[in-house]
This record gives C-alpha cells, sequence and structure tokens, in this order.
C-alpha cells in the first residue's frame, strides 16, 4: 500500500515546479525505466505491479496493486511500473560537432522524439530555448525510450548561446538552399522552430545558413512537416556521406 | 444550442463503428477542416465558436458556445471549431511510383504524421494492413493537418496485395544494406512495421529488398527510430537525388 504522502508526492511531479522543488522526475513503462537504470541517473525507488527488475535491491522498488499505480501514473492507461529518478546535476554545453538547438517546441511527444533521433543520429548535445517543455515532462520522458540516458541537455537564452558560437549555425526555410544540394559541414548548430510558428524572427536573423526540405507532391499544399520528422530528414542529411 | 441528439451522434463518431455505421468523420481545428472544406470531401455540418468559415453558407454552420463544443470534441482541449464530413467512397489502389504500406501502426499521431510525409514526399497511394489504426480517427485526421485530402489510402490483407504485386518490395530491418549506400528505385513498395513489433514475420518472408538506416551513437543502444520518423529518412532517401 502506498501512504497518501507518497501517492501526493508522486502525482507532484508531474508539475514542472515540484520536480525542479524536489529535483524529482519519474519514468513509467518498463522500457524506459531500463534504459534509466543502465544509466547514471539516481533511482530514488520503483513501484510496479510484477515481480521484475531483479537487479534493484528490495529497498529501492516496492510491488503494488494496479490500483495504487493508477494513482500514481501520468499516464492515461497506465504501464506495469513507475519509478522515481533524480535530476541530474547541469552539465556544462559541449561545444562540438554537431548540435541540435530548439527554438520553442512545445509538444512532448515531439520532444522525446527529437531526443530519441539525436540519440539515433550520435549528436551529443541538446540545446533548448527557455520556452521549450520541459525535458523532464512525463510524457517527453516516455517518448525518449530512455535516449535522456545518452544526450546531454541544457536550457539556455538561445540568442546569446547562438551570438557567441564559433560554430556555423543552420535553420530550415521554405525558401532556404535544397538540403539535397547543399554540402553539409561535420560540425555546426542546426536550430528547430516552433510547431506553429516555425524559427522566430529573433532567431532567423542570426542564422548564415539556410536550408529547405524539397517537397515532391504534385500540388505542393503540404505546408509544412511535422518538426520531429523534418529534423529526422535533416539529421539524417548531416550525417549521411554525401 | 445543440440538441440531446446531435451530440450523441457526433460523439458516437469516435467509435470507428459508428462512423462505418453513418459513414461520417469528425475533424477539428481551423486548419484542418479548411484543408477539408478546399478537398473533396463532401461537409455535413461545421460547429464553431466564432464568426469565421464565411465561405460556407449558412445552412452547412452553426455558431455554437465554448461548452456545446466540449460536449462534442474528441480532444482534451478542444479547438474552435468541429465539423462533420462523409467518409469518401472506396477508390482503387493506384499501383504504380512509390507506394508506402503499414502493417499494423496502431498510434493514431503516427498514422496521421506519416500521412502527412506522404502528402510532402508526392507518395499519393498509402496501403494499410487491416490491423492498423482507422484513418478516420478523429486523433489521426488531427495529425494529418489536412492531408488526407491529397493521399488515396486503402486497408486490405497486407500479405495477399504484396504476392500480387510486380513492384520491388521494400523493408527496414536492423541487418538490412545500409539505406545511404543502396540505388533505390522509381518505383516501389515500402512496408513499415509495428511500433513495438516492427514488421511480422508473416509480412517478412515476402521482402526481397532488406534496408538499414545506420546508426551513429558513439554507444549504439538506442533500439529503434520512431516509425514516423524511420519513414521520414527512408521516404527522403527515396526521394532525394542520388
Amino acid at each position: 500500500m502506498l501512504s497518501k504522502n507518497q501517492i501526493k508526492l508522486i502525482t507532484s511531479l508531474q508539475q514542472k515546479k515540484q520536480r525542479l522543488a524536489n529535483q524529482l522526475f519519474i519514468a513509467e513503462g518498463i522500457k524506459v525505466v531500463q534504459e534509466l537504470l543502465k544509466s547514471n541517473f539516481e533511482l530514488v525507488h520503483i513501484y510496479t505491479t510484477q515481480n521484475d527488475f531483479e537487479e534493484v535491491s528490495v529497498e529501492f522498488k516496492t510491488t503494488v496493486c494496479e490500483g495504487d499505480l493508477k494513482k500514481i501514473t501520468a499516464l492515461t492507461t497506465p504501464n506495469t511500473c513507475l519509478a522515481v529518478f533524480k535530476i541530474q546535476i547541469h552539465k556544462e554545453i559541449i561545444e562540438t560537432g554537431v548540435i541540435l538547438a530548439l527554438d520553442s517546441i512545445r509538444d512532448p511527444g515531439n520532444l522525446g522524439t527529437i531526443l530519441r533521433l539525436c540519440d539515433w543520429f550520435g549528436i551529443s548535445q541538446l540545446v533548448c530555448s527557455k520556452e521549450t517543455v520541459d525535458i523532464y515532462n512525463p510524457k517527453v520522458i516516455q517518448a525518449t525510450m530512455g535516449s535522456i540516458a545518452r544526450v546531454n541537455v541544457n536550457y539556455v537564452d538561445l540568442s546569446p548561446f547562438i551570438i557567441q558560437t564559433k560554430l556555423p549555425v543552420y535553420g530550415t526555410f521554405m525558401n532556404g538552399e535544397n538540403i539535397y544540394k547543399t554540402t553539409l559541414p561535420q560540425e555546426g548548430i542546426i536550430i528547430m522552430g516552433n510547431e506553429a510558428n516555425g524559427i522566430s524572427p529573433e532567431i532567423e536573423k542570426l542564422i548564415k545558413n539556410r536550408l529547405a526540405i524539397p517537397r515532391f507532391g504534385k500540388l505542393q499544399q503540404t505546408e509544412s512537416l511535422n518538426v520531429a520528422t523534418a529534423t529526422a530528414i535533416i539529421l539524417s542529411e548531416f550525417r549521411r556521406p554525401s
């Protein structure tokens, strides 16, 4: 049985303010929790409905009934486990190689999927504007599928960060240069914009290299790609041998 | 004011069975509804909280209060409008060019995003296995951003369809050939598999051309890409000039 205080603390972690105050976040589902256990995130406790996680010592886990899991889950349909981890101490930005920077990504699913893409394409640094959704949001953690353990994420004021960098800065725009015909470097910052508004005018001014993903539809009516799928295509182009 | 019967009919369209019985589906949000109005989908009625859709004659629209919209929406946070459209009469499969085929895609957001990708890359035919989520599911319609108007979608038994085709058949697997080093044709069927299990063994047997998207992470621990982002990379490779 979970105590009222435990339930209160765990559910409070669905809010950014409470995550910051307690320096804790939640992760749900065996796959995600296992990936975090393998990483250097520090486990606080696992709540599971199964007899699993044999590698975790008993003081760090509690077997709960489905009803209790339902009380603490952030999901509509709870998984079989929920774990509480400590938020990692701030790490410095690794300003080398290809860096992805996000200008106000608001959808947790998009941020999680983008982090998973960074992991796949060996992008070790993700820089988020302060308006971007919190990386420790339960829905983001869910969508990362554990990739959060392998990508360094920092929240910054994006303008000063871009102004100070010595790396070339790239962004995608409808009227940019055809990405398939552009020679792309081994180092650089790629900026992806907000779901509805794209890259903000303030940031756009700072971008010297304007790229475009060509459309192939006959009617050419599709307004835009989803930001996660556009990121997939851009990272693939930066990494593929030319 | 909406009548109880109107509310009952509209909310029932959140279920596949009722969509089929009534041959109707719902679309929400100005952008999506506008795209469908421009297409050959037949409008039944628009319910809006604004004085918009001037191009639509009064008998086809009703101004409702936010409370009424909340009663009929399929979204957690309702938009400003909801429209009911007729389901289109079955069209034959266009078996030419590049065709995308889905083997049991279950997530509505993924299906919607994939349809949007088809539209962007000029893929005019999407073939779905019967286990794939319904294209008229409100969450799919939402994620397509109107692309449903420009891509032909058919639900079939996937095995017989693949057996009968004269087009080359492609699928992605961890041990496939590096997609960046493969010469890809102008015509062919690309099969994308289920979110958790990938391509089913029954379908895998029928695939002669096995492709892989290389991973670039140092640790190489990322298990897989999200199916929509993998589709983005594959369609980009098929369409880009080599």
